[in-house]
């Protein structure tokens, strides 16, 4: 290339690069948050679980006050708070250390008050908040990635609001502390227990509370824990059982992301790997605290081999939706499918489709019913499967793998009627004015598409 | 009308009345209780679940005694109960009261004693019992109304007498005390507690236990409610955070029904009524002993919304199913149902059927099974989605509605399928022999039916 | 028959008597352990569930240690465990008594450690093991048969071993006594509290844990227990209300076998043999300390009945399964399914097929779907209704009935099927390359025999 062209790429990166920073802010200056904020508005509860993004502050109270003034009034209008932050650390600092005052978390001017950051807080707890940062640099599933990797997506703009309002009361994990630092005692002592977890860690796809309670470390919990000094760190000698803080936070630390060996049970992942056998080698010394280390490194490669298992009867169930997918028997096939809302019908480049071909995440809905059972099969199953597996519940992760046989086995059999009666039906549902009352219809323009469209 | 015929009216009150009258009499007088006593005998456990209409007290001992010669000869016959008679305030009570021995709530002649009737406990505790009373007034559902609403109903009388007792052993706390205040501590700080409710308020359709324990509310009293003083009264700034009483019989109010806005999710209600704008300012007044105002009239919206969402999915299943019936296709159609066993086949009115058109509380049985299927997704499904809204357990109330979709998946399928093979099914039933082998056969002749006839 | 010929027994007797000891010892002699030891190979975390038979030591540390040697050690190694012993008893002994240290139950040989087996516990804790022991008298279902009963047997040696170590981490309470009393407090204050038993006692198909806190008894636990004094033996007068122990091993025997009547809900018995008045009269005795006699001999009777409502249920669906069979329409069926590898495929005697009429334990799997429905109905449905029933949680003995109803009549619809289209689909079946796709493939060749014989 001679060099007199080099202004080439220059002059495409002198215009292209400010009309990339000109996209990047229309496309965030509508009225949400995000990057699909044009196509979507905030519910008003969003205030509490993405303070920065949306809280208004309260305004019928004017003026500027200090702290003391604060407590003075709030113990009057809200007394259990004011109670919380007598007894919390906050309240009776050491020697050398001022009180923290609600003004100095919330502003002291009440027309302007705002509720507090994990930067707030990191202001005086760095370490913690440096750690909690660094998640990031270990992808997600993690806590500082909760809201731009897994909400800010463009599924999620399809959907309804008062759904993402329930996905957002758990991922807000990311926008703010006291998700397990309980407002305002802000014990650490209290997220030590795993009650600070379970509101989020409980149920489907994700039954950490149940399987960490039927285990043998739960049972001594749920027992005697009560008795226990929580005010100790985690750390060697101080519990006589394990929390989930004290496996996942040990130490005390706010990182939780890099120890993860299976990522929740949501990917086949190559269990030896370099990076993995990093981190087992830390679950080995960690269990090490109480077990001997070959039992523990036993039950990793019993959990390697419970994932493998369970990978076996997925990837069955995925070769059946591939064949049903390559004779065109699935339906609505991918390109049936309704596109984003964010993308636009008559785009020049052929719009995105929903469904499980195209990535898990957006197999939730729109799919056809036998994707659907594929979905519930991947992240009820087999996921109850992998957190009874990991957390010592064995009954639990044998539930799980039977659910998985019998959802495998309603594949097989809906796939063989499929094969048997597909193409009537399709042809039947065709004729009937459009797709009217085909089974795979509520997937396909149920609540998640037309309707969302109209409302979001 | 002319004055003269003024007897005629007057001649048919004077005969009709006393007849409804020996009606009401005669239709009590049969070995039970209730208005179908006649066609409906009770099981021996009813005698605690409904005491003062069915114990009879234990003979083997003869005599009257005082309460303190009941506590000598208990204390070594059932000394549990009488060691928690002696914590209890009833036996130290304050200095101007008497203590309160067996006797003075079993009488004192051993061939004669009862069980205490929720009367017998308002003989002292009577603000109490009139609040519980005054539940009345706003009908079902309603604690006070238990009984008499939910169990003293026609299509309960159809129902094997294992599961009315089910039924009842909840219900009876129309009936007596100790459903809540457990004897013989009859302690206000254990009736405080969250357990006191969770015996009868748990699992579906009405998983307030779970949705309880799953918020944040629940979070903070399973880490540290051993620590809160329960001794205290459930008022603004004596609790870090409620319980179930806190909200729902706050400062210690035996009336709960008055403060139900959505009457437990099982119909769908106008949230905008002046009464329940009423309510609402109840609840947030309630909300705002910790929470902004603001923030609590959001969360009464999103359950606004949530229920609406919740409806239209429910009528659409409604839809499908009136469709098929106005085609005739539901099977056993309402007319092709027996007769409840209180009815005669050979009335000179005809006879009621069971069946979800006729109201919803007789769809559990003897239908179809499509309808079978609405009503799980309208008892079980809908009612967790609601508990899971209404008591912040928001992963609750998403598989709720996951569940609810479903379940209209479901609902549709069958419909397509009745639509296309359902008249050769039918006729194909109706050849072999009636009914026999129909899908719906269970709910149409199986226990609640021909077998309760014969052995209720 | 003349005397001379008295030999023959006798030389019959003296040849193959020597070749049954031979065959055993030789049956015995695999790598692992058991009947079945030549046909299956432990997992490696079988050393921790079954020590005695496959545990070996830790040999990276090398010498003879003293008690105090171990603790001087250990302290920093693994301090929690330490810190358990320092609370226990068996540090802090009586004063006629000497302490037990580490080395009196694991050896002092640092190659040749062992796990203490219930004989090394039984050493000191004689009554306790004997009663134990004396289980074995009253069959499974017991503790102390939970191994060689449950596991040593053909069906399971035909399973994924990771199935397998899931069984074995509960039915090790055979094999060791820390499955209750967890190392190395040992306490028997932990042991008399309900989380001792609910890491193996809960979930399906043995609810006990749900249904034992969902009773009211379980409410006053979780409400109160934290405050009972726990360091009193199991006995009238000693607790406010009683947890599993105190019924099941009141007064502390550790005999639990001896009281059960209906056995688990498993099979139908007779409640009414003079055996079973014996337990109930035992049980009415127990109650007894808190309840009128009159009271409990009626939960007794409602049990009776409940459990004659569950058994009419499940022999309908068996007469369905019973009917499909004699007219050939259960596929595969009982001689179509695949042998037990540890049976030769063509020795002389011909192969025992495994399947639901060959036994309910080998019906979990290999069988056909409307045989895996009975078999869930039967083991879940029914189980979870038996439980709810015995524990006083009324609502989940009707979640259970519930679950039966419908599962009867799936059970009746799909044989209704199997009856119009059954023959034409297995023609279709054979046709099309052996069984391939056909709905019943997984339970014939899935999981648990192709790929076992392969793998165990």
């Amino acid at each position: 290339m001679r060099v007199r062209y080099v202004w080439i790429p220059v002059l495409i990166a002198v215009i292209s690069v400010p009309i990339g920073f000109y996209y990047v802010d229309w496309s965030k200056s509508g009225d949400g948050a995000g990057l699909y904020s044009r196509s979507w508005q905030p519910e008003a509860v969003f205030a509490y679980w993405n303070p920065e993004d949306f809280y208004v502050s309260v305004d019928s109270v004017i003026g500027e006050f200090s702290g003391e003034q604060c407590i003075d009034c709030h113990q009057g209008v809200t007394p259990g708070i004011v109670n919380d932050w007598r007894k919390s650390r906050h309240s009776k600092p050491a020697d050398d250390q001022n009180a923290v005052y609600c003004s100095d978390c919330h502003g002291s001017n009440h027309e302007d008050l705002h509720l507090p950051s994990p930067e707030i807080c990191g202001g005086c707890h760095a370490d913690q908040h440096n750690q909690f940062v660094d998640e990031k640099r270990y992808g997600f599933p993690s806590h500082a990635l909760a809201m731009e990797r897994a909400l800010d997506a463009k599924h999620f703009a399809d959907k309804p609001k008062a759904e993402v309002t329930a996905c957002l009361q758990c991922h807000s994990v990311a926008t703010k502390c006291d998700s397990c630092h309980t407002r305002h005692l802000f014990s650490a002592a209290e997220a030590r227990r795993p009650e600070a977890c379970l509101t989020c860690h409980s149920g489907p796809p994700h039954p950490d509370d149940e399987t960490y309670f039927n285990s043998k470390h739960g049972e001594l919990y749920l027992a005697e824990g009560e008795n226990w000094d929580w005010s100790k760190p985690l750390r060697k000698g101080n519990y006589p059982a394990p929390t989930c803080a004290y496996c996942h936070m040990d130490e005390g630390k706010h990182q939780v992301a890099n120890k993860s060996i299976w990522k929740f049970g949501i990917k086949q992942i190559n269990p030896l790997t370099s990076g993995n056998e990093v981190k087992r080698k830390q679950w080995i010394k960690l269990c090490a605290d109480c077990h001997e280390k070959d039992w523990s490194a036993d039950r990793l490669k019993e959990m390697d081999a419970e994932r493998k298992t369970a990978w076996n009867k997925l990837y069955r169930a995925e070769d059946i939706l591939k064949s049903l997918r390559s004779d065109n028997l699935i339906y609505p096939s991918a390109k049936e499918r309704p596109p984003y809302p964010t993308d636009s019908a008559d785009d020049l480049i052929q719009y995105e489709h929903v469904g499980f071909f195209e990535g898990q995440a957006s197999a939730f809905y729109n799919v056809s019913a036998i994707e659907r059972d594929y979905f519930e099969m991947w992240y009820f199953d087999n996921l109850a499967a992998y957190k009874g597996s990991a957390h010592g519940d064995i009954s639990f992760a044998n539930k799980g793998h039977a659910a998985m046989d019998s959802s495998l086995e309603k594949i097989k059999h809906k796939a063989e009627k499929i094969r048997t009666l597909g193409k009537a039906e399709k042809n039947e549902a065709r004729k009937n004015n459009g797709h009217q009352e085909h089974p795979g219809k509520l997937w396909f323009n149920g609540e998640y598409t037309e309707y969302n469209r109209d409302h979001n």
